[in-house]
Order: structure tokens, then sequence, then C-alpha cells
């Protein structure tokens, strides 16, 4: 009798709905369908001969510690070394900054519950990654979405936003920024544009939620610093994760923040989930200090280097002329934009049925009237074989559906 | 500038701060100290070697599916050992009415986001696990706290609590219950009162959640069935832990509901942490599949009914003849009440500085007015000779306290 709950539902539960591309992964399984759909790493790289060792050692050495619960900020060692690795991207933090979540996607539950009231509006780029938005719908947001261009979110769009709502009285508390090789559309935010968006934080009194999930994934041109690095205020919130640089089943991320921010943090995921896994903390600390993460993003760059260049190549040489799309220096996504007019989503079936998939890029923003000619396509997941026999099957679709659409136009 | 973000915080964060117990844990890092304070299992019991060997044989046998995401709703091999565990305590689950969760504390706050708006009220048991109470806050609830007897919540006061409410047209959403060996008074539901709530929450339409982390813990009389195995109209949500008879540390915890609620939950805990930890489910799951658990089940009883034995005996003889405590059958905790008008917390600073510690039982009420004479004592943390030591501490201290209060009564 499921309608029988349905008045015990909270207002936000009554909205939740399982995501399109959450039921589209299930679809995937498919073991003839080739898929540029989800946003996995690849298990090839995962070092799973140096997990075992390290499990094996930090088992031996500190078994019965590593089991017990752990303090909510996180694994000592491992504050230490995360702290140390972020100095080393320009970022002034201890590891009196550093909590340690069980995933990076917890950092948005914990400012959700740390900033977000009801009805509140946080400041998004559109397109933006799909979990967020979810994520900050569970706290009841509203969005004010800043398109992006091949530069990450509109800085001139940006700030005319920040000035209509400073007229009306209320500035947004937070702007959610993805600055590099931004989750879909793999684009970039310059040095210039990270600079201004900490001035205008500053100037405008919101704070920066700065998701870096990708940032070690650059496979061409040079790092740029984090937004977090021009940060003198304290107002940017720094989150990464250790999910594209070792595992995502080990659930280990963190996050950077001011300490009277990072305590009101550390009080929710008390009551979210105690602490983090101790094992994997304990993993992910060994594996830091025996200096295995800088070879281990070398080899990553270079595989995933490989397939965003047989990508970007295969796209150029399969697809059709009307499709336009980014060219990513790094991250796990290329974003494609249909003509005007031909809808992603009805072509998605098609493509289903020819045994390859991608998400509808509708999905990755807050309004679903947004982003119906677009498209995600990742290019980490499949084998190098794969991507070009999968260009082919979408290029196919395509075609077909922008024809379509130009004989009934 | 910390009073620069109070204006960014939500209206609950506003009200966060470190709990009193959270603050005394710190204290308790202290050597010499004998802390009954904590809510620890014994390192002791960790069944580390077992772990080791299971870790390396998931590792080597399924590595790259271990370290990958997961799908939400668990590692389908666990959720299915779950599913027959439960039947056998005469649940009437399949793995379909299972969530792998993050440590059973991410229920409350899976629970909080899919059943509570702001203001919400929430029935409980005064005294309550402290925790809960902060997580359902996070979630802006408010509490109708129904008082204990040695039968845990009073069915009685319930029943007038529920007619009251009716009364007003407006039956609060959730009980939420500890039926076995609560923490933190230690006291069982009987049988007869697990039915008697089941058919209330038929009659008033309310759901039960069933937090469960203990059950397994019974070192006198004979288990009692889970109220959920009454529930044939799908209303008790019932959560419980690998925590107590395996790791903490692992953080894998599982959640039974109605479908039609647990599809809620998933999707709620997609937004939280999109999976709980892979090797962590393989290890729990491979436990299970060796059979394992139930000879560890023994093992833990054996040593913590020794301890509760210890301490129950050293109670009788240390304490002074006004303090009352409950006799439990099982878990973690006695709690003892002093006379009126004896306050345990100005009492836990004297026994800090003897070097004894427990949790003051205010932290487990609502109303900061209510418990103030009482305390939590754990038992199964300390070694044996630690408790006798502990207690003679204690009894001196609290001696004192109630002396004191005599004679300036």
């Amino acid at each position: 009798m499921p309608e029988l709950f349905e008045r015990h539902f909270s207002n936000r539960a009554r909205q939740m709905k399982a995501s399109d591309v959450r039921e589209l992964l299930k679809l995937l399984r498919q073991s003839d369908m080739i898929s540029f759909a989800g946003g996995f790493p690849n298990t090839e790289t995962f070092p799973v001969e140096l997990i075992r060792e390290i499990c094996d050692d930090v088992l031996k050495e500190d078994g019965a510690r590593i089991l017990q619960y752990g303090i909510t900020e996180g694994y000592q060692p491992l504050r230490e070394s995360i702290a140390g690795r972020m100095r080393g991207k320009g970022m002034d933090v201890t590891d009196e900054n550093v909590l340690v979540v069980s995933g990076s996607q917890q950092v948005i539950d914990l400012v959700g519950k740390v900033f977000i009231d009801r009805g509140e509006t946080m400041i998004i780029s559109a397109p933006t990654y799909l979990t967020a938005l979810t994520g900050f719908r569970m706290y009841e947001a509203s969005f004010d979405p800043i398109p992006i261009d091949d530069d990450n979110m509109r800085m001139d769009l940006l700030e005319e936003s920040l000035k209509r709502h400073a007229t009306e009285g209320k500035v947004p508390k937070i702007v959610y920024a993805l600055p590099n090789f931004q989750n879909p559309a793999g684009v970039t935010m310059p040095e210039g544009n990270r600079r201004r968006l900490v001035d205008l934080a500053n100037e405008y009194d919101f704070l920066v939620l700065e998701d870096d999930p990708y940032g070690e994934l650059r496979y061409v041109g040079d790092d740029i610093a984090p937004i977090k690095s021009f940060d003198d205020e304290g107002r940017v919130i720094y989150m990464s994760t250790f999910s594209k640089i070792l595992s995502p089943g080990l659930r280990v991320g963190w996050v950077l923040a001011e300490p009277a921010i990072l305590r009101k943090l550390i009080i929710a995921k008390q009551s979210a989930d105690v602490c983090t896994n101790g094992l994997s903390q304990a993993i992910a600390s060994e594996y830091i200090s025996r200096g295995h993460v800088d070879p281990q993003i070398s080899k990553i760059r270079e595989i995933y280097g490989r397939k965003m260049r047989t990508m970007l190549k295969g796209m150029d040489e399969f697809m059709p002329e009307e499709l336009r799309w980014t060219k990513p220096e790094g991250g796990m996504f290329i974003w494609a934009t249909l003509p005007d007019g031909v809808s992603s989503t009805e072509l998605l079936d098609r493509a289903v049925e020819r045994k390859v998939a991608f998400v509808s890029g509708r999905a990755f923003f807050p309004d679903p009237d947004d982003g119906k000619s677009t498209m995600r396509l990742n290019f980490t997941h499949p084998s190098d074989e794969m991507i070009i026999e999968g260009l082919e099957r979408l290029a196919g679709v395509l075609e077909t559906g922008i024809r379509g659409r130009t004989r009934t136009a």
C-alpha cells in the first residue's frame, strides 16, 4: 500500500524521484552496449595490488585502531597529508582546515545542511553537476543558473546577476563552481576568472564552494591554481576526492574550510555518519605517504589523455558538421550541442537501440526546459576500441536525427 | 573572522553546537582515565586477522569491482545475506527491502530527509540515543518525549500522547524506538509492548523507526522478536549495523523498509554519499557467508556478559544506597539515577578530577532541564580490572556528592 505512506513523507521526499541518469545506468549493464553515459573512472587505472598490500600492512600494524570508531574530523595523518598536498597547490591551509568525508558527494550534503534554508537561492553554473542539484534540492534550495561558455561560468553574467540580487537586497550565500574540466561540459575557468570570482565574493559577501574532483586529470596545458589559492578572507570552501586518483569504492574525499565553517561541517557530519571509514582512511594515508599518488596521477593522465585524444579525433572524423562540442584539457567529459530543435532525449532512445549511450544534457540544468539539445559524453570508461566503434554508431543516430529535423523544418 | 560567516549559516547550523559528550570524549584520551563514558565496542572483540584474510581474498578475487562505484542499494550478495539473517529473526523481508548504509547513523539522517519537515513532531523515548536527537534536529524536528521505565518506552503514556495528538488533529508520523538494551538506559521492550506498538501504529497511522544496534548483544534471558516481525502493514522501518558484531570502523549498517519507503531512502542516499564503501561491503558479505558471524556473536556475548556482571556486582558492592540503576540483559550501558537535586553534571567534573568518567544523562533528553540527576555508564570498553577500580573511584565521588547535598538540604 505505497500510497499509504505519501502522507508521511516530507515535502522534499514527495519531490524526490529517481534521476533519468540513474535509470539509464541500469540499462547499460547490457554487455554489448557501448556507454559514453557514466561518470566512472576506468577500473584499468585502479592500483589493486598496491591497495591489497597497503591494506594488509595497515591491518597488521594498526588493525584495532583502524576498525574502531574514529574521530569525525578524520584520521590525523591523513588530514596532515592532505593539507600538505593542498599547500603544494597554493592553498594556505593546515590539518586544522581539513575534514575527511565519505566521498566528496558528502560535502554537497553537509554544505546543504550548514548553509541552505528552505527556499534559499544558490548560484550555480548551467549546466552543472547533476548530483549537486539533487543534493542541494534535498535542502529545498532554489537555483539561479549562470550560463557557461568555453571559459566555464560566464563572469559577466554572474556579475549582472549579483547586481540584480543586491538591488533586491538579498545576495545568495553560495556560488557553486567546478573550475576544472567541469562536469558535464569539460570546460575550465581561466585564472583571471578565478581571481575575479574571489573579488566578487569579497565585494558581495558570498561564499564559493569550489568542487574539484578532476583537478589532477589534466592532459593538455598547464595547471591553473585553485580558486581557494586566491582567497584571503576564508570565503572559499574547497572539496576534492580520492575517487579519481585512487578508487571511488573506498569513498574518501575531503573538504577544506575556515575553522568557523569547518566546525559546523564537522557537527553536521557527526550526525550524518559519525566518521569516515577507518580502513579506507588508513589506505589513503599510506598511499600518499608511500609516494604512490604522483606516479598514479601520471599513469591516469596517460591513459585518459589517450582516450580523450581518441575521442576528439573520432568526433572530428565521424560527427555531423552541425554538431558542436567542447575541447576539454582534462577530466572525463565532452559536452556536445545539437542544432536547435533536435532533442537529445529523443535521440537517446534511438542510440540505446543501436547499443550506444550518452546522457541527455537536460538533467544538468535546474530548469527541465533547458539543455534539450545537449549531451554529455564520457571518454574515460570505454576501451579505446569501443570509443571508435561507439562514435560511429552514435554519429549515425545523430545524423539521422539532424536530417530528420531538417526535412521536417 | 568567524562572525563574518554567521549570516551565511542556515537556521539549523546556527543552533548546532558540539555536544557535551563529544567534548568529553576528547578529555578521555588521558591514559590514566577510566572511562565509563564512551559507547565504543572493545577492540579486543575485533576479528582483525579474519578481516585481514578476507580483505586480501576479496581484493584478489574481485578488486576492480570492489574499488569501483557501486549501486546505491548496496552490494547484492550482502543485501541477500542481510535479508536472510533478518528473516531468521522473524521479519518478512527479501533483498528488495534492504538498503546497505554507511553505518546505521546514516539511517537517522536519511529518515530525517525523507520524513521530517521543519517543525515536525517526532515521538521518542526520554531518554533516547543522543545522536538521534541531533540527527533529527538537523531537519528541525521537534520532539514529544515519552518517559521510560524498566520496560523501555511507557506504552500507557505513549497511548495518552497519541490520543492527545489525535484530538488536536495531527498525529506525529514517526515513533523512534530502541527496543533492545536501549542507549542510554539499557532497558528492553517486552514482546507484548512491541505488539502493542505495532497495533497503535496501525490504529493511529504512524510509522515506527526501530533502531536495533545491540539486538545481538544479549547476555541474559531469551531473545525477543523485533517490532518489525509483528508488522503486517509495512509501517516499521528497521535499522541495524555491523558496528557491534564486526567493526565500527568499517561503517556498514542496513535499513529494512517497504519498497515505497526504501525507494525514497535510496534516492536520499544517492545525494548523501552515492554508495556505501565497496571494500567494507565485500568484507561484511564474506564475513557472513564464511560463517563467522554467529561464532563472533558468541564470543562478544561472553566477553561483554562477563563485563556486565562485573559491573553490576561492583555497583552492588560500592555504590551508595541512594543510587538506583537499571539491570540490563544485554547491550553496552547501565543507567543510574541520583537522588533528586544531585546534579550528575556537577559530579562529572569531580569524577574527571579523580580520573573516572561517565556521561551525564541530561544530553539524552530533548529538554535540557530533564535528566539532571541521571548518568550513563558503559561497561564494554574498560578492561575488567578497570571496571572495579573505576567503580571504586566513582562511588567515592557520588557518595561525597550525595552527602554534600543531604547536608545542605
